[in-house]
C-alpha cells in the first residue's frame, strides 16, 4: 500500500472495492479465443450514474440507448452489462433488439427494471452480437457477482489489449473509509474494424447527480480526453462513473475529485502506454497557457504528431518537430517566449536553442524504451509558453513499425 | 501531347513555357549530396504575384518577409530565389539577415529592387543557411536563366523527394497561345527536421491582382490544401502563383481557372503520391455535401486517418474504419443515407452493408500498389452523403513501415 500526496492510497482490489458494488466476468464464447468476454457491474440501490460517450457522428446504437437510459432514469441506473467480441455498431435495428433482449434478461435476473440496465459493447464493427451465446450465459454471469471481483470484470472487457487496466484507491474522511475503483480497456484493433475505449469507475461516497456530473466531466477532460494512440475516435468510446452510499459533505468534494482524477489518469495513461506497437508512454506538459483548454489542446497536438511519435521511436531529440506540432495546434503563442525541455534537458530558452548534449537526450529517451512494459516508461516533454497561468498534460506513445503491422494485417 | 477535356493540352516544358518567364537551377553546395540546390524564377515586368503560406504559428521568417514584400509591392514582384538544404526556419535575426543579403545580391545582378525579390527555403530547421556558398554562386545561377529550363529549377528545390514534380499545359484562346507551368517539392524529411512543401506556378495570360488572388485561392483550396501525407503542416509551406503578359478578357477567366486547377491538382497529387513510404495515391471523393468546405473536410479526415491508411496498405477493404473516420471529421451527416464505394464496388447503400466480394476489392487495391511509381496508382474511395449538392476531393497515401523507418532514423 503506497501513499499518495493526497492521502489516497493504492489498495488491492482483490480485497478492497467500493462498498455495495458487485462485479462479474466470465467467458460466454463471444470471442474466438474463448477468453472472458462478458462482464457485469451491479450497483447498490440509489447509485448515481454519469456517462460520457464518443463524440463521433457514427455511434453504435448501444451508446445512444445508454445515454437515453441515464437521462430517463435521472442517473438512477443499477447495472452495466459489458461484452467484448462484437461492438454492436453499424448493426441497425438488429443491434437495438439485441441490446433490449440482453438488458431485459439481466433486469429479470437481478430483479430490477430493464431501463435500469446499460449495455456497453466492444469488438468488431458491423457484425451482429452473438446474442444466443450471450443470453445463455447470463445466469452464470450473475452467479459470478462478488465485491472483490474486479479482476474478472476487467479481464472480460479486453480485446487486443496486452495489459489489464484497473486501479483501486482508498482514503479516510472523518473516520469513514472511501474507496474508488476503476477499470478500462484500450484501443486495440480486431479484424476487420476498430475496437473501443471503455472505462468504468465506482465510488462509495454518495454525491448528487448534478455535482457528480461536473466532477466526472473535469476528470475525463484531464484523462481520457487527453490521450491519443493514433488520433482515432471510435464508434463505441464510453466512460461511466458511478457513486453510491451515504452522501458526503460538499467540503470534502475536492478530496473526492482528487481521487477520481487519480483513477482516471491512471487508467488513461495505461491505455496510452498499451497503444498498439508502443514502447513508451509519451507525456507532454504544457505550462504558461492562457487557459486549461489551450494547454491540453497544444499538448495533444504534440502527442498526435506522427513526426514527433516516430522521432521518439528513433530516440531522436527532434525539437523542430515538437515546435512544429505546437505551431499547428491552433493555439496562439509567441515562439520567442517558449522554453522547451525533453526530460531534464532544456532545448529552447525563450525560443532560442540552448546548449545541450543531444547524446544525453537520446540516452534519456532510450532508457524509457526498455520494453519492460511499465507505466514508468515515460518520455517527458515540457513546454512553457509564458503567456498565461494555466497548464495541462496529454499522453500518447511512440509510433513504431509494429503499429503499421498490426493495422495492415489482413487475410482474405 | 495528350488532349484534356477543357482543351488544355500537356506540353513538354523543355520546349514550351509561359512567355517571358526565365528559370534557373544549379548546385551551390548547400546539400551534402552536392545535388542542385539553388533555383531562380525571373518574371517579366508587370508580373502579378500571389502567395499563399503555411497556416502554422511557427513560421520561418522568410515566409513572413515574402508575404510582406508581396503586400508592399502590391504583388508586383519580379523574382523568386529558392534554396534547398537549409529551411532558414527558427534561425532568428541571422535568418532575416541572410534573406536580405541573398535577395539584395540577386536584385543587383538582375537590375531590380531588393523588395522585388522573394526567397523560399526548404531543408533542415534551426540551422543557418550556408550563406557564403549561396552568395558566391548567385552569378552562376543568373547565367543559367532560360525560358525552357524548368527541369533545372524543379530539380534544385527537391529534398528527399523521390520524383520530380512539374507540369506544363497550353491552350488557345482567340488565336492566342496561353501557357501555364508549375513545379513543386513534396513533404520529405531531412535530419533533423521537417522539410517543406513549395510550389510555383507561372502563367502568361495577364490577370489583375484582385482577380488573380481569388483564382489562386480557389485552386489551392482544391489542391495543395486537400492533400495530406501525415497531417503535418510545416514552417515553410509556400505556394506562389505568377501571371504576366497581355491582359486576357474576363469572359475567358473560367478557362484560365480550369488551367490553374489542372496544374495545381497535378502537382498536389504528385506530392501525395510521393509521400514518405507511400505505395499508392489515395483519392477520396465526397459527394452530396452541404457545401464544398464540408466535402473537402470529410474527404481529408479519411485521407488523414492512420487506420484507413494502414488498411489501404494491407489491401483491406475496411469500410468500418472509413466510416469511423468520416464520423470524426466534424461534418454532420446521417449514416442511414450514406453510400460508400471502394473502386467500383458498392460497400454501403443508405448506410446498410451491400453484397460485395471482399476479395475483389482487395484485388482492386492490390492492383494499385504496383510499385511502378505512377500517379495512376490511385485507390479511389467515394462517399455520397446525400445531404446536399456539393462535392470535394482530397488526396493522401497509404501508411507503411517504410514511413516509420524514414522518420525514426537517427544516428547521433
Amino acid at each position: 500500500m503506497s501513499q499518495l500526496d493526497s492521502n489516497w492510497s493504492f489498495v488491492d482490489d482483490n480485497k478492497v472495492t467500493p462498498k455495495g458494488f458487485l462485479f462479474a466476468g466470465i467467458s460466454a464464447g463471444l470471442k474466438a479465443s474463448k477468453k472472458k468476454d462478458l462482464a457485469l457491474i451491479f450497483a447498490p440501490e440509489g447509485s448515481v450514474f454519469t456517462g460520457m460517450f464518443t463524440q463521433s457522428i457514427v455511434r453504435a446504437s448501444c451508446v445512444d440507448i445508454c445515454e437515453e437510459r441515464i437521462k430517463t432514469t435521472s442517473g438512477f441506473v443499477r447495472a452495466i452489462l459489458i461484452n467484448s467480441g462484437q461492438a454492436n455498431a453499424c448493426t441497425g435495428n438488429l443491434g437495438i433488439q439485441h441490446f433490449q433482449i440482453a438488458t431485459g434478461k439481466i433486469a429479470e435476473l437481478l430483479g430490477i427494471k430493464e431501463e435500469e440496465v446499460l449495455m456497453c459493447s466492444t469488438g468488431v464493427i458491423g457484425v451482429p452480437i452473438q446474442i444466443n451465446d450471450l443470453v445463455k450465459n447470463l445466469p452464470n454471469l450473475v452467479s459470478d457477482l462478488k465485491g472483490n471481483n474486479i479482476q474478472n470484470a476487467a479481464e472480460a472487457i479486453l480485446t487486443t489489449d496486452l495489459t489489464l487496466k484497473k486501479v483501486s484507491i482508498e482514503t479516510i474522511i472523518q473516520g469513514r473509509k472511501i474507496k474508488i475503483s476503476g477499470f478500462a480497456k484500450g484501443s486495440g484493433m480486431i479484424y476487420p474494424n476498430m475496437a473501443t475505449m471503455l472505462a468504468f469507475l465506482t465510488c462509495d461516497a454518495g454525491i448528487k447527480k448534478e455535482e457528480w456530473d461536473k466532477m466526472i466531466a473535469i476528470a475525463v477532460k484531464k484523462s481520457f480526453n487527453a490521450i491519443s494512440v493514433d488520433g482515432e475516435t471510435s464508434t463505441n468510446d464510453s466512460f461511466i462513473g458511478i457513486n453510491a452510499g451515504e452522501k458526503i459533505e460538499k467540503r470534502f468534494f475536492p478530496i473526492i475529485q482528487q481521487g477520481i482524477d487519480i483513477v482516471c489518469q491512471n487508467l488513461a495513461k495505461n491505455i496510452a502506454r498499451d497503444g498498439e506497437g508502443a514502447n513508451c508512454l509519451l507525456e507532454v506538459l504544457v505550462q504558461g497557457a492562457k487557459n486549461i483548454d489551450d494547454a491540453i489542446k497544444l499538448a495533444k497536438s504534440i502527442c498526435n504528431s506522427a513526426l514527433v511519435k516516430t522521432a521518439i521511436h528513433g530516440c531522436d531529440p527532434n525539437w523542430g518537430r515538437i515546435i512544429s506540432a505546437a505551431g499547428n495546434s491552433g493555439v496562439k503563442f509567441n515562439l520567442n517566449h517558449v522554453d522547451l525541455y525533453i526530460g531534464n534537458a532544456q532545448i529552447l530558452e525563450n525560443g532560442k536553442l540552448n546548449k545541450y548534449d543531444p547524446q544525453k537526450v537520446t540516452d534519456y529517451i532510450k532508457s524509457r524504451m526498455n520494453g519492460r512494459y511499465l507505466v514508468d516508461d515515460i518520455v517527458k516533454i515540457m513546454i512553457n509558453l509564458k503567456s498565461g497561468e494555466y497548464k495541462g498534460t496529454a499522453w500518447g506513445c511512440d509510433l513504431s513499425k509494429k503499429y503499421v503491422e498490426i493495422n495492415s494485417e489482413y487475410t482474405t
